[in-house]
């Protein structure tokens, strides 16, 4: 048996041991709270850089920027990055929404690290993001926000989940995989008259777009088929049944940034916000458009929120009309992109004719079919692909 | 005193309190190495996403990435994500060079976090790179390029750090922060005949560019002064002396994702890679264009690469002429870019008139004096400050 002396020596022993490990980690600089976002130009201050875009003329107020809570739905290689720079900006909260857990195989995106995988997307997520800014608050939800209970705690989340919790999110974006979430995103928002931004990235990873929702203002995401970057690749070797579809961190890191650039332009009031902008990898472009709603959209919410906007736009004092505005937005929209970029003979792009003819390097994502025709299962146009082909094809989207 | 009894209790709570403190870390899964790249659709592959390229009919053959060599100078907001891209997409040997340390005002953008505070910045990145991706070969260079003694290890490292320590590196990404840094890369690039981008994001945050030189064939940096996306902000508010930068994790993300996305069309093969490509976050302007080399240029590797470039291209038979391929790219550049944003009289971005006149969108971050001035100091265009003045800015940039 062992001496008290020998006992002494390895509980000694132990206890520096235990010390060790323990200063391996909490030997690194932690980054505490901050009160009140300062200027001050020293290496401590996280902020120093943001300030700056106030003596820049940049930005007026950059401090608001903790007044506002975002949602972000989705928390993949487009989500986490759009979360990431949103914390690192110093946005008052996070709502973060997904069901998946870390794979290895997401790896190839931004964000993530073998470590955690496992974990759920969300939780490890805000582990991460604590670590790098705590003046941020966080709220995560692991769920999949498609089915019917879900959805309406999303709805109430969305709609109460701001920093005090009495009152509605600024902005969504939508940065999810799939077409039923988008479409359930554009459910909730046209209800909750709530502004959105959607996201994605196309299945052979070298083409993405973002693309504003004011319900009743612009087009909503069941006015018309989704747009996406036409990529003149052969089509025959894209959307393979069953094939697992390919991504790069690049053109997610682009998109992302474009998705957070024009949040920050919304939310804090600078520059222009983009309706639509899409990337194009292969040729480093990048069309712009506008598109109003369709008056006879399907999502009934969609089509009141139009009303109320006429209602609302009627109601202005003339000197301000939004008829004005709306074409000041085009000119400075059209000067670097649409009008450049087609030939348009008018307007079309904000006609009320629905689905209008689309800028070059943009196309619908299925052809429209003929409102004239009720056989949903009837071909369409000229790709000779029924209506429910095609929504199969969307699912994958 | 203790008996043994309580001693033995102490050591057993010891041992458990340091198995689960260790436990606590090594739980965490552990990316392994990975002897060959496959495309194989399971969770627990990191390369299945990059992969799929290849049956998206994108890339044709990707897993040639592993061959290839890449340098990043400078690791800061564009640098550390432009190398995590990399690494994540998993080439073959990263060659990072910086000298600074990591800091809380680094924090507002992507990749470092607040533990890694006062490490080295090529060091904490290597270090979680390492972790994301243990099979890309990682070299660090914690110094200054722009020493004479350091210039010449650079040089070095560039011509013999590839893979097999026997060749130069694929391609050069410059990431830095200064003028002095981007003129050593410059001047090393023209005497070795190397490829390299340059990258760059504006003080103010909201514009940054890259540009692709082939010593010879494109414009160097010592061809005409360096191009800046215009930004029509009032230029009073901006450069004022000792003012803290601004930079947002939005431009830096979108800069460094168009910069790899380049690298990976230029390595790979696909797509058409850019030569100047910048972007306005302001109002989502992204300008193109293309310059030829200055046969002036004040650079004399740069007029010695001038020569062969020619020659080799007078050597050539007649049928791949490259007259008619430089006419090629211009088209596809110009068919998205300049000449629609533009009002050119004539094909001036690519004349032998050096510096031609911009696209718009474009400008000259300082007037070009006047070659018949001899007098350095004299004022320069209409600006009304000396060319000193004028390369004292430059420093900043």
């Amino acid at each position: 048996m062992a001496t008290v002396e020998e006992l002494q020596s390895r509980i000694k022993s132990l206890e520096e041991e235990l010390s060790r490990e323990r200063a391996s980690k909490s030997s690194n600089t932690v980054r505490h709270k901050i009160e009140k976002m300062s200027a001050e130009v020293v290496d401590s201050n996280p902020y120093s850089r943001l300030m700056a875009l106030k003596r820049m003329g940049i930005v007026d107020n950059y401090e608001r920027i903790r007044d506002f809570t975002v949602a972000v739905v989705g928390v993949g290689g487009v989500g986490s990055v759009t979360a990431e720079m949103l914390t690192r900006c110093g946005i008052g909260k996070l709502l973060l929404f997904d069901y998946d857990k870390v794979e290895l195989a997401n790896m190839n995106r931004l964000f993530f690290q073998p470590h955690q995988a496992g974990l759920s997307k969300v939780e490890a997520a805000e582990r991460t993001l604590r670590d790098i800014n705590p003046d941020v608050q966080f709220e995560v939800n692991n769920y999949n926000i498609t089915t019917v209970e879900n959805f309406q705690h999303f709805m109430d989340r969305i709609c109460h989940g701001n920093l005090q919790g009495d009152g509605p999110a600024d902005l969504i974006l939508s940065c999810v995989d799939n077409f039923e979430a988008r479409m359930a995103i554009n459910t909730a928002c046209n209800e909750l008259n709530q502004n959105w931004i959607e996201s994605g990235v196309s299945e052979n990873a070298v083409s993405g777009h973002i693309q504003l929702v004011k319900p009743g203002e612009t087009a909503c995401f069941a006015c018309a088929p989704p747009l996406v970057v036409a990529e003149n690749i052969d089509e025959k070797t894209l959307k393979r049944e069953g094939v697992c579809a390919a991504s790069l961190p690049t053109t997610m890191g682009v998109v992302a940034g474009l998705l957070v650039q024009n949040t920050l332009k919304y939310l804090l009031e600078f520059g222009s916000v983009s309706y639509y902008l899409g990337y194009s990898a292969m040729t480093d472009f990048f069309p712009m458009m506008t598109m109003k709603p369709n008056p006879n959209c399907d999502d009934s919410f969609c089509r009141k929120r139009q009303q109320e906007f006429k209602e609302k736009e009627a109601a202005k004092p003339k000197e301000e009309n939004v008829e004005e505005k709306v074409e000041e937005v085009l000119h400075e929209t059209n000067e670097f992109g649409i009008e450049l970029v087609s030939d348009p003979q008018e307007d079309e792009s904000t006609s009320d004719v629905n689905p209008p003819s689309l800028p070059k390097g943009l196309q619908y994502a299925y052809d429209v079919p003929d409102p004239n025709k009720t056989d949903a299962a009837e071909e369409v146009g000229d790709t000779g692909e029924s209506l429910e082909d095609l929504m199969a094809k969307m699912k994958s989207m």
